[in-house]
């Protein structure tokens, strides 16, 4: 059976994301280490994400503005925990001029700065100056602002949209006049991460608590979604912090409060990234490519006229014409259709494998025999999963019409459904203590710094006694050989626990064990 | 009477525009040199002009991607008149990583980079390298993207929204197989500008071509857009550029011809920045503050309830929350009404004067007599110009609601008349030769960098004879002299041209000169 892609996801799951980032015209490598361009394909994904999750930052009452790309190095060194955590990793600015010296361009020798700026890891230091010249009163809290932005973090070892040099995220930050308006924020957030990527991305996530030492450098309580990838790897999709009074105190954010006392507000911040296209490709890609959930889709169907270069061409771009005009007047997934004709210079054998690829949810090819009978032929990109033959679905004109929204509709649905399944019947809770630990991930440690990219066992569902100090040190050593992490503590947990997988001391809450990207 | 702000236009104009930017919560300035923070009222702006252009570059055929915001040196390098034209000014990183160093937080002397990087000023050199790897053949052309960006031009005078080191925009890049499918797509941008600007800004332009010197470093040809001040100088709001072979040939961008030839693929680049905000505030702004055009305010309306803390106040905000819903449901300009409520624990004149400011387009106010007449009382902000009081207008709900998209429409359109008549009176044409043009400018030289910020005489419309060379080096020295420029030559074109303004030979085209920013 002919396939889309030279490699299978069983074969090297690591080189088909490649391919799929490829192939689908996702996105490549630039000349630049470790930075990627976003082809048009993939940017459109990434439109469709930034417009579905800033409506729902605007409806839980955020605004959006614009903060420099630029951080004085002394600002980085304000929080202690905050430099640890991304010093190591930064692009340094020391000069601002060129020059020509013995022919050659160099960093003009006399143009350097006095302190060196730092291309923005994450905003909170430079956001926070702002913040200490907006707050006096308690009467000017909560401020909740986002912004849409790049940012750089020097990676040694990048893939593209899983880790890369720079990125796009969104980055919200907050202040508010006390924990629990803080915290009730950092919980809001990640509940509208959780019901965004489920919903428009069709991609079950897991929410809960990092553990200590896996928090953002800084936060008192970090969250995140973590979702199941096809080879049984976790990915971190987005996390929502919140930061205590650490980034107050170190950058002076006082206010009045209304019985009269100065205190430093709690501030919050919470993110996500092109990353998330990364967790798309491997949650729902096969072996023919990118499946896109429609609601994510630059275009939901893409008709292709079957042009053979000769005057009945006409008419059959006439009646695709009419097709669209009709299709953008549907509604599905609360939007109108998205939909587009190819009249590209190619034939429609490759057209069909460039949008199979490219994950396009419905692929409509009209030839002479459609356009004369009223009919419409139309190839679900959700049904060629798992090794079943493309197979065309004929309709009149008419039906396909009046049924298109639901057919879209359905395909979300689906698409969200088998992501579940899977992802439930990938976590297993009868994990017991180190060696049977050991012996479920042991087998598949292999040589990538990432752990295999296949064959892994899932994720485990364990009890844990939330050991610490030294403890704790030694147990991350040892998770640290098996190549995989605490993911995280599930906000929903039961009412017993059993002895914790660790220690054998009684548990206390349910962890999440797994390898992740 | 009581004026919104402490500097009048009159008095000192560049004080006033500072004044406005932060008064109407626009923008501020950074702890980082000349990078600016864009408040949620500037951005927000800054969201309308992005949806209304972007929608236009997408009805023209174009698709939006990101490419790397680093740029290797040796790319900048390629392009001779590029290098010189951007070398003098840009931020380089030269290391990937911070060390502590006797205590002290300094660029890591080991993560020194082996090619220093450029943070883009502009992305011509980054995108043909992928443009390179795109195109083969004829058929994989033309190419058609843009992408919305943060640049970087290291300025010494900067002024926000004009001149920044750090600015957003968006920055449209394209490849064809010819000449003429290049420059059509070059002036077909520039009408895209033209037409935004002028509709949706309520900006009125005049497009034309610049002049040699004035060109972008390595275009054939930049068109741009000319919008005139308040204080009579001219700002340029927009470019668009053909850039012939040169950059394909520094980069080697060729393909298959038809006719089996290979070629060079002509390229263009257009850009507009959020200097237009600065353009925004110095057309619309008045000795109260920032005057919005409807088209462009992130609300169009704000109701203000005069609350008391009283029981009363619940009738006084249910009967608010009924007209807001009301008014949601009304389209003007295209779009549904942007209304929003503030409840924010000010007194009422307070709010009214902050929105005044702000330069919301109607600013409604609803005290308990409005309530219980079934009455809304309304404030124009376009008609509070010219030092007329301020002065309610009182109009039942349902007219209110009725009447409201067209006064709203009335008010783009009287904006747009307004500072098209100013502009128009502002241009003279019957300045002759160099003494004229002296006596026209040269009482108001000043000592700003750019020229006196008041008493600037407007535009000089005069003929020319397109003179080059070493003729052309004398008058630009003359021109730099009196802080004036050649801004572009109309696209309009009388039959007939007056003798040479600066040569006194026959003249050959007309061109704009004035003082700008």
């Amino acid at each position: 059976m002919q396939r889309a892609l030279k490699t299978s996801r069983a074969a090297n799951f690591s080189a088909w994301y490649q391919e799929v980032v490829r192939e689908a015209d996702l996105a490549e490598n630039s000349a630049v280490r470790g930075c990627m361009v976003i082809r048009p394909w993939g940017y459109g994904i990434w439109e469709l994400i930034q417009q579905g999750l800033d409506r729902r930052f605007k409806e839980t009452g955020h605004e959006n503005c614009y903060f420099p790309l630029f951080i004085p190095l002394s600002f980085i060194a304000k929080e202690a925990e905050h430099v640890e955590g991304f010093a190591k990793e930064m692009a340094v600015v020391t000069h601002h001029r060129l020059k020509k010296i013995n022919g050659e361009l160099v960093p003009d020798p006399d143009a350097e700065l006095t302190e060196p700026l730092i291309v923005r890891p994450t905003s909170e230091t430079i956001i926070g100056d702002s913040f200490r010249n907006w707050v006096s009163s308690y009467r000017d809290l909560p401020i909740l602002i986002n912004q849409w932005a790049n940012v750089v973090r020097w990676e040694m070892r990048t893939r593209l949209f899983l880790r890369t040099a720079e990125f796009l995220w969104q980055e919200g930050h907050t202040a508010h006049v006390d924990r629990d308006d803080a915290f009730a924020e950092t919980m809001r957030m990640v509940e509208v991460y959780r019901e965004f990527v489920e919903t428009v991305m069709a991609m079950p996530v897991v929410v809960g608590e990092k553990t200590a030492n896996e928090r953002f450098p800084g936060a008192d309580n970090t969250y995140s979604i973590e979702a199941m990838m096809q080879d049984g790897k976790a990915l971190q999709a987005g996390t929502s912090h919140y930061l205590g009074t650490h980034f107050a105190e170190a950058q002076n954010i006082k206010f009045q409060a209304a019985d009269g006392t100065e205190k430093h507000a709690h501030t919050t911040s919470w993110g996500v990234s092109t990353r998330l296209i990364g967790g798309l490709i491997m949650t729902h890609g096969d072996d023919d490519g990118l499946r896109l959930p429609p609601a994510l889709a630059p275009k939901q169907i893409i008709i292709v006229p079957r042009l053979r270069n000769e005057p009945a061409d006409a008419d059959l771009l006439k009646y695709c014409n009419e097709l669209q005009a009709e299709l953008r007047k549907q509604t599905t997934l609360g939007a109108p259709i998205r939909v587009s004709i190819d009249t590209k210079d190619k034939n429609a054998s490759q057209k069909r494998w460039d949008l199979v690829r490219r994950g396009v949810p419905l692929i409509v090819e009209i030839g002479g025999r459609e356009a004369s009978g009223g009919q419409v032929s139309y190839l679900r990109r959700d049904k060629l999963y798992n090794g079943e033959k493309a197979q065309s679905t004929v309709l009149t004109k008419d039906e396909f019409v009046a049924q298109v929204g639901g057919i879209l509709d359905a395909m979300q649905n689906g698409m969200l459904l088998e992501a579940r399944e899977r992802m439930a019947s990938r976590i297993t809770d009868s994990v017991k203590g180190w060696d049977e630990l050991k012996a479920h991930f042991g087998a598949s440690v292999g040589d990538d710094e990432d752990g295999p990219s296949t064959d892994n066992p899932g994720w485990v569902r364990a009890s844990w006694c939330r050991p610490d100090g030294d403890e704790m040190v030694k147990i991350e050593a040892q998770l640290a050989q098996l190549k995989i992490t605490i993911r995280n503590a599930p906000l929903t947990q039961p009412k017993t626990f059993k002895p914790c997988i660790f220690t054998g001391k009684p548990g206390v809450e349910e962890i999440l064990i797994a390898r992740s990207y």
